[in-house]
């Protein structure tokens, strides 16, 4: 029997976006009584809510979305703590244990924290040797639960560089951890077919 | 051997849009060299390019896609082609031989014309009948590869109101149809968590 779990968070004009990054605006610009049907307007940055990134959000002349096939969205993938103490090594043996992953998706819990301060704030992300290791393993993407898989204040974005030099995506803001197995599933996360994209946003979605 | 076939037109600033929807604009609002990442704002109508429409499109008080598990927008496929002597019998003859579908996918070769005039005009719909009768079977959604399910002088929208009324999604603008084979294939049409929202731009894929 399959199951199912949505890794998302709803789109509104009041959630939690990156230092700087305007709120989305939806706006009703047609309605049932006057035009015979709902029709609204979205205005949102491409980096807003559950997303991913393609090398083109940071390397000049990288891969934008329109260079990625509709594969490189989907695939198995399991998902792995965050500590302090996380080594390459130990997702190896995870891997030994699983099989390679096309995802290893992170959770350092702080989905918990959506619409609080804190969110901004002390999560914990995977060190450089990690990315390195999983951008050498040639995995298609790395997901993280909170807001960045670098810290707020790493304005050089050292694990963003790492992976997407390595044509590795980036999902972000991803939610809903909790509700995963530890075993491996398979992950969606669908790009919009937005022509250069930088990233996009995503409906994120396990299937146990 | 699995194989992805992707069915979304692409999104940008010159594609075609309904009669009296704004195109989708896509301004670039941060740069590598000024801010070290780049990001753009899109702003677009929700039913525009390749999409989904939920009751709440038509409906007052009908379901918006905040109402509907993800388990709703992916499921089995079939492609039907489109003419004017089809029938319910002659699609419940197909259901005979491949099983029931989640979804079926109307072509009537209108993809082919993204981008002309003759985009907007003659393409064949099914008939009021064929929709009630994949309402009443209730399938989880029916797609097509024109811009709506309706043709566009047919201001009341009959088939979108038999399909929605019966919370059966409807998926518009598909392209690509000619690459899916005769048999039952993987469909998925994730849309975007928009809050309440009456539809959304998906990435609409076939596995087969």
């Amino acid at each position: 029997m399959h199951r199912f779990i949505d890794l998302s968070h709803e789109i509104n004009s009041k959630m939690p976006v990156y230092p700087g990054t305007e709120s989305p605006i939806i706006e009703t610009v047609c309605t049932i009584d006057e035009h015979g049907f709902v029709e609204r307007k979205l205005s949102m940055f491409s980096h807003v809510g559950t997303h991913l990134d393609v090398p083109a959000h940071l390397i000049k002349e990288a891969r934008s979305l329109s260079s990625f096939d509709i594969s490189n969205f989907c695939g198995k993938a399991f998902k792995q703590e965050l500590s302090d103490d996380l080594t390459p090594e130990i997702i190896q043996n995870k891997i030994g244990d699983l099989g390679k992953p096309d995802f290893i998706l992170f959770t350092n819990g702080w989905h918990n924290y959506w619409q609080s301060e804190k969110y901004f704030s002390d999560f914990p992300v995977p060190s450089a040797r990690i990315c390195e290791f999983l951008a050498d393993l040639g995995v298609k993407g790395v997901g993280i639960d909170s807001i960045s898989i670098d810290r707020v204040e790493n304005t050089k974005l050292i694990n963003h560089h790492i992976l997407l030099s390595k044509n590795c995506i980036i999902i972000e803001n991803l939610t809903n951890m909790s509700a995963l197995p530890a075993s491996m599933f398979d992950f969606f996360c669908f790009p919009l077919k937005i022509e250069n994209g930088d990233g996009s946003p995503v409906r994120a979605v396990a299937l146990i």
